[in-house]
């Protein structure tokens, strides 16, 4: 079904994670900076990330605000089987949908679960079963055939994606969801170029260039952006064309869909400021 | 001067990131994670993390929002002079302030830059300026007194805490700003202790004794949390009470502020797992 977009751009996505443990310093959030690259390289538009706690009435607020807010929301964690995972049940909630035993889950999960440990016959205990309990009305999907998780699609507008917090199931799904489900419903999407040079000069010295460029690429229209990033203490960069190493205090980028005019805003900024061009790699530096 | 607390609780923060190029997955966010295990130790409830675009409807939305919900919002980024820095503009916008340069920034800001570059005649330029015009009315901070940027507090309950991006000097503003200002008018302040056990077993097999002790602790009203943490693939752990390695499928945590109801909830959920002991650093895994 995909979505007819009206007035507002079907191309705005939200990251929520939820978990107390991210908020009380005990895990880093790897998965927000997942999605951020991911959705960067698809030509989608991240534009919110959200942290929430392991709080019912939290949960349920903040998944009403994005779905209404954004085209598709993204939430990762508590979907586990434990009492501090409550994902499931506060995004029913949030719908108005009810909890219903998802037969084709517990299908899939016995099956790989049994296949994972052939000589453990496999159990299916209350946890387990807590784990398929998923709201409905939604729309089901797996998209990994060698996972039994599934990836549940629900909210007024079937646009709120719940998936479990785990990293490497995350990092899993969300790729192969985000590449056969949203991409191919968003149509128009061109992927998102991002190109840099790197000067000694200081932030504060090269704002008018910066300004000026910005202006140029705004008055074009085709959302080209020019940021720039300072390393408070200048960092050894190598120079993309000479292979030199040169001290670098400002990284500016220049990002967009449209590679020539990114060439010629990128070429104007670095030839006034006469910058060095780095390549992507040295640029995370 | 000290808020005094009325219907809701003095203690809940948000972090409120502001910044294209983490949403672009071109930056990791790191600061939000300081922001996290600061908190922590220092016993403050770290409640919400946002992660908004360089975009002023956003950020005036976004700050307004937080500055209602939450005893302290802690902004991050968007303060440097280049034409993308829109945080003090958009945050000024969003509670009605005016921007006004700020004086004593500015003379900060020469005297330290000046010391920094003693052969150079420090330029007093538009895009130095920039970083000086403050929202007003705001009480303005220098937390350390060997950096010149500033630490604005402004809204209508002067609890929105303006931070710059950069992480060193995010770091050390907000360690400073939160040990001097936060935790001082934060009354009845309790440091979290958090503790760990971990088993080999799987999280559907342990369910109902996380469940049991979770209720137990409810009953006592002291706010002690059992959470619990899978490792898809069991990883190697040490015990800390006998050195020896063990695997673990799933690490449970109690994190409260009450060390002697910690204890006993961590002892009776090791006991019925028979679960082992870890310490804080083998747990991070």
């Amino acid at each position: 079904m995909a979505a007819t977009t009206t007035a507002k751009p079907a191309n705005r996505i939200a990251v929520c994670i939820i978990g107390d443990e991210v908020l009380g310093g005990k895990t880093k959030d790897t998965n927000s900076h997942f999605v951020a690259k991911l959705c960067f390289a698809a030509g989608l538009s991240l534009k919110r990330v959200v942290v929430i706690p392991d709080d019912e009435a939290d949960i349920v607020r903040t998944v009403r605000e994005l779905s209404h807010d954004y085209s598709h929301v993204i939430t990762s964690g508590g979907i586990g089987p434990t009492h501090d995972d409550i994902t499931y049940d506060a995004i029913a909630k949030a719908f108005n949908a009810d909890l219903v035993r998802h037969e084709e889950t517990i299908t899939r999960m016995v099956r790989i679960g049994q296949a994972r440990t052939p000589d453990v016959p496999f159990e299916l205990n209350p946890g387990r079963i807590r784990m398929a309990m998923l709201p409905s009305p939604s729309k089901v999907s797996f998209p990994c055939s060698d996972l039994w998780v599934p990836v549940v699609s629900t909210g007024e507008k079937q646009n709120v994606h719940i998936f479990p917090g785990v990293p490497r199931l995350f990092q899993q799904l969300v790729t192969r969801f985000v590449e056969d489900t949203i991409v191919p419903n968003t149509p128009g999407l061109k992927k998102f170029i991002r190109k840099q040079v790197a000067t000694i000069k200081m932030e504060s010295e090269i704002m008018a260039t910066l300004t000026k460029w910005q202006e140029k690429a705004d008055a074009d229209g085709k959302g080209t952006r020019v940021g720039s990033y300072p390393k408070y203490t200048p960092v050894k960069m190598k120079d993309a064309l000479t292979g030199e190493e040169q001290d670098a205090r400002v990284v500016i980028s220049v990002v967009g869909t449209d590679d020539a005019e990114i060439d010629i805003v990128l070429r104007g900024i670095q030839s006034e400021l006469g910058a060095f061009e780095v390549a992507e790699e040295e640029a995370k530096l």
